[in-house]
């Protein structure tokens, strides 16, 4: 058995972090799938999918960490060429990846309480973005 | 065909990885399924499962490697809010990413001999984990 | 249904990435699978296969940030043990991580026209380099 869905998320200007477990639960249970595979993916290659506990501390650590590892202010080559203001962007979603693959088991996606599934949005502008849930079980 | 495993890792306190492929291999033996994707995932949000050749300076330099990016002693907002001592741990899972998904191929993971499925426990107390495992194939 | 690929992707000496974009995509019409989930995987623990816009600027900037990440010039113990001056692919490949999982929707991969997926080798010398692709549908 296989389902699917596209769907969007919106996000203001600016690192932006979004919980979406919600959606990805009602995406299971819209499925009628007990046991098996989802997979949660960002179409977009300046966002990310990726595990939280989803309070303000750890959003405020996660920009903190991105900030020291791949800064905005610096020079990218991607900048130089397309001039579109987004190396940090494009930097971030290629070393956190774009989607997440979770098991399932008993009708339930194996997250602890406080492990969220949370969409990232590295871009500077604010935007509309693809999101693709599929899932595959029995 | 679906399989599913739920299971344990304890680990005692701080910096710990535990070889699991064994474990992952076995339950893949267990399934009976020749070709598809198999699915190893933490439960929890602060550890990962990781790939690495597992001998002794692999782990260290993994664990230099995140003292470095997301060392244990600087100031987390997790932590000021929820004064839980652990948003190193936090960070560390979220930016490596809790599960890994491989490919399995005429009942073998595709993993050559010097690469491991390894959990990593980012936690400073010991504790005792979930680990999920789904394979999805025929 | 289940759909299996073994492949080899060549690499010359130094830092080194490829789209494969085209090869994943040519497995998934060999494989007739409409929905469903796809598996991309480096069987070696010195590479990775990860996404971005493939375009020189981004091939430079991801380089530059290994660089300053997982630096090649610093001491790794896992050279000081085995001598094989790969301490940093190591690393890099258990940070990125050796594979990437996608969904298919309606016979597509859901990566927008900016998203490429792309193996990268981290090891000095020149190697060929085993891929597996997985996909699992219907």
């Amino acid at each position: 058995m296989v389902h699917t869905k596209r769907t969007y998320v919106e996000s203001p200007k600016g690192f932006y972090c979004q919980d979406i477990t919600d959606l990805v639960k009602e995406t299971l249970q819209d499925s009628g799938i007990k046991n098996g595979i989802i997979c949660v993916h960002s179409e977009r290659s300046v966002a990310a999918v990726v595990t939280m506990e989803f309070e303000p501390g750890c959003v405020k650590d996660f920009e903190t960490l991105l900030e020291k590892v791949v800064p905005i202010g610096i020079d990218y080559e991607h900048h130089r060429r397309w001039h579109d203001g987004n190396g940090h962007s494009h930097m971030r979603s290629t070393l956190v990846g774009p989607g997440k693959t979770f098991p399932i088991i008993d009708r339930r996606i194996c997250l602890e309480p406080w492990m969220q599934i949370v969409f990232v949005d590295f871009q500077p502008a604010a935007t509309k973005w693809e999101l693709a849930v599929v899932i595959v079980g029995e």
